[in-house]
């Protein structure tokens, strides 16, 4: 069968535009339902939003169903597209769990009545979930229905997995995938998830950053001492912990674990220009957060920094007393968790073991030390030149009238990881999101405008899939 | 009048001997009062205490009697002594309140029913409070009692202060001191809640060690950042917090703030020559808590880096993270809790200031620090040729047939910095503790031996001051 021509992709965004108010409804409905993942009262929600999108999608002509899992269920739907395609068979992911909604105080309107108030760039709807990943999701969903209703049919092979954990570190869904990898099997995945540069820009998320995550617990004398009896003679392992972990960088910024850099390539010029191009205000990014100056390594741009360079963050330390007023202990242990932020071929169990060396040849005599790998993933690295990221850029060309952004994201998303590591497959991180969306937050919104041009962006893609970009690329 | 003479000392001591059971006795009630001060239950139990001594004192001939304070009371007793007395003015502390039970079941008696157990050095009395202070107090008072019944009446001019608050850091005992400063005035004070240096060996501790104790906050961003999202670019207060006091000692063991050392002094020969000879074990004294290794300075023996040298220790540290599992945090706040044992000469406040400059002098662009001084006292030295401590040293030696060793604490005893500080006097500390006998632990114990001979060294020493030793000491 040939691809949609020219003239039914402008029938489906003219149905696109006739039809927001039905997508917004759509979305709205979806809002009401307060699917919290993390609060095991709204267990009953993220089943009712599991079957939302089980109906909705085999309204679309999906094969449909709920999949039970040990926590929320996935919903999973399969459209073959039309005879004779010959694109790729794209595995679309959403999630179906919000985040809660405390502080309740905060919000302006009850967090799953979903509101339309006036903003800068015109109308934006408020809800939990709003964004994250609800709005999202239906600018994937609804493309697929304007295709449906104006365009004859849903024109790519499809797979849709829209599960109901990621706000709790989607606990059963690699497990899912790795069972179900053979019928999950695809060749390329897309979510909408991530953020556009600005209001203007579409961007394109190519650089996610891994992660190696350990927890250390050093441990002197088997009881808590009194530092008067025992100071000067017994070991302290606070002052043995902040003494190594002091120098898990050196002045310039730079990672002192032994071979950390070893496979960390230097950034491609054309990366660096392209980034540079974006004109990132640092100052403004961090003033927002109160702080007055920047940190990290020297010498290097901010966004190089927070997508193209590995990190050394300790996210906690404890130990001794932490109470009110003065007491005089040299505790039994002390502990600190350590996180690394990875770039590209940085292995991070290596990682992990570099750091075990680390904090090992720096004991001082009589301590042990303890460890944990809480987290390993590697970064993640789409190919800029994939025809599939070639498709998507040129469907938010088209979409945007100016070349999208090329962008990076400091954190990882873990099914990315998943997809690349169980199904072999790169992930098109294709988001709508603004910066001030309030992820997370109370007053989350998500512009009309990001849901329509996102709209209409995956009914531009859906289009360049149905041309046919070989399989095989 | 004329000293005793050495038959009416010879009279004292045989009557210790004769009436050792009704020291214990008047122990045991006094024991079996569950005075804790730091349980408000109890607070009718320290009541009873107050006045156990008080009746105690007065029936001793004292002019006794308790005074209020916003907490426990005081009890506070004075004794003439003999008329045309010469000798000091003898103002003797102890506390009659003892520290919590918990935890309970590892006690194989109850608490507060002393019990006669056999030890290796004869009989033990086990009971909350034994040696911590009540044995202790009795030790001296019963040597009163001995005068007073055998030797012709109380030989020295006294005033006794029994708080009741010792075990909670004391906090009204310095306004009492100061608000009484000149009903109080005497010649030195003298205290028994400190240690021998074994079951043979009495001790005079002449040194304690001083401290300031700081807490430091350093901040970064107003609110908690994703490392993800910020790291490589956000400053992380607890990076910078681990960097800087990860510096506070060298490699050598010494302490790195400003000036520090400016003020210490070495360690006199003869002073290093008499710890040298108590043949300390470091070693089985570390490897007791489970330590293999020493800390601390290098190139110092044991008792010089606990007695005679400052340190500084991190007594506490907090911040970001510390449940289970990986939050990829960077947090808005981290912060310390750091104390430095103080020798002699050393300033509490300047060494504060100096913490403040060295942290301040280290802390990375766009971070701040805010300080607080918990706690600042200075060393204590008392001088072994003052006549009090010659006196001491002469009735322990008469007792115990070989010298005491003059010892030092690593720790500080508030008091004795208030009674030099308010009532300008030095302390002779003379205690009968034993290491073993579990103060603050479950089955605390004060050995019959220890009673006995410090009864009999107070006896001893009481004949000395009476001996007129020159008040201009």
């Amino acid at each position: 069968m040939p691809a949609p021509s020219p003239a039914a992709l402008d029938a489906v965004l003219r149905h696109v535009d006739a039809s927001l108010d039905q997508s917004r409804e759509a979305l709205f409905s979806l809002l009401r339902i307060p699917s919290i993942s993390a609060q095991p009262a709204h267990q009953p929600d993220c089943q009712r939003a599991a079957k939302w999108w089980r109906e909705r999608l085999a309204g679309l002509g999906f094969d449909a169903s709920i999949r039970e899992t040990p926590g929320h269920p996935v919903v999973v739907g399969y459209h073959p597209g039309p005879p004779g395609y010959s694109g790729p068979h794209v595995l679309f992911y959403g999630h179906y769990d919000v985040q809660p909604v405390d502080p309740l105080a905060l919000w302006t309107s009850p967090p799953f009545e979903p509101q339309i108030i006036d903003g800068p760039h015109g109308k934006r709807f408020v809800a939990r979930g709003a964004v994250d990943d609800k709005g999202q999701t239906m600018t994937f969903v609804e493309a697929l229905r304007a295709w449906q209703e104006a365009g004859g049919g849903i024109p790519a092979r499809l797979t849709v997995v829209i599960e109901g954990e990621e706000e709790v570190g989607s606990p059963n869904l690699e497990p899912y995938i790795i069972a179900n990898r053979q019928a999950l099997a695809c060749d390329v995945a897309l979510i909408s998830d991530t953020g556009m540069w600005n209001i203007d820009t579409p961007a394109l998320t190519t650089r996610l950053r891994g992660m190696t995550y350990a927890q250390v617990t050093v441990r002197g004398a088997q009881r808590d001492l009194h530092s008067g009896i025992y100071g000067g003679s017994a070991l302290n392992p606070i002052n043995a912990l902040t003494a190594i972990l002091g120098d898990l960088t050196d002045a310039d910024g730079r990672v002192q674990l032994p071979n950390f850099y070893d496979r960390v390539k230097p950034l491609p010029d054309v990366q660096r220009a392209q980034w540079d191009a974006l004109g990132f205000d640092e100052t403004a990014f961090l003033a927002e957060t109160g702080l007055a100056a920047r940190a990290g390594e020297t010498g290097l741009s901010g966004l190089e920094r927070l997508w193209g360079r590995p990190t050394a963050d300790i996210n906690g330390i404890w130990g001794g007393y932490a109470g009110p007023g003065a007491k005089t202990v040299i505790p039994a242990e002390a502990g600190a968790k350590v996180s690394f932020r990875l770039v590209p071929d940085q292995d991070p169990n290596a990682v992990f073991d570099s750091f075990r060396r680390f904090v090992t040849e720096r004991l001082p005599p009589g301590a042990t030390a303890e460890f944990a790998l809480l987290s390993a993933a590697p970064a993640v690295e789409v190919n800029a030149d994939s025809p599939w990221v070639q498709a998507a850029l040129q469907a938010l060309s088209d979409e945007f009238g100016k070349p999208a952004a090329l962008v990076g994201c400091g954190g990882s998303i873990p099914v990315v990881t998943s997809f690349r590591s169980v199904l072999g497959i790169d992930t098109l991180l294709m988001g709508f999101g603004l910066e001030d969306d309030r992820m997370h937050s109370p007053n989350e919104k998500f512009e009309q405008r990001c849901l329509h041009r996102g709209i209409r962006s995956h009914a531009r893609l859906l289009a360049r899939f149905a041309q046919g970009t070989p399989v095989s690329a």
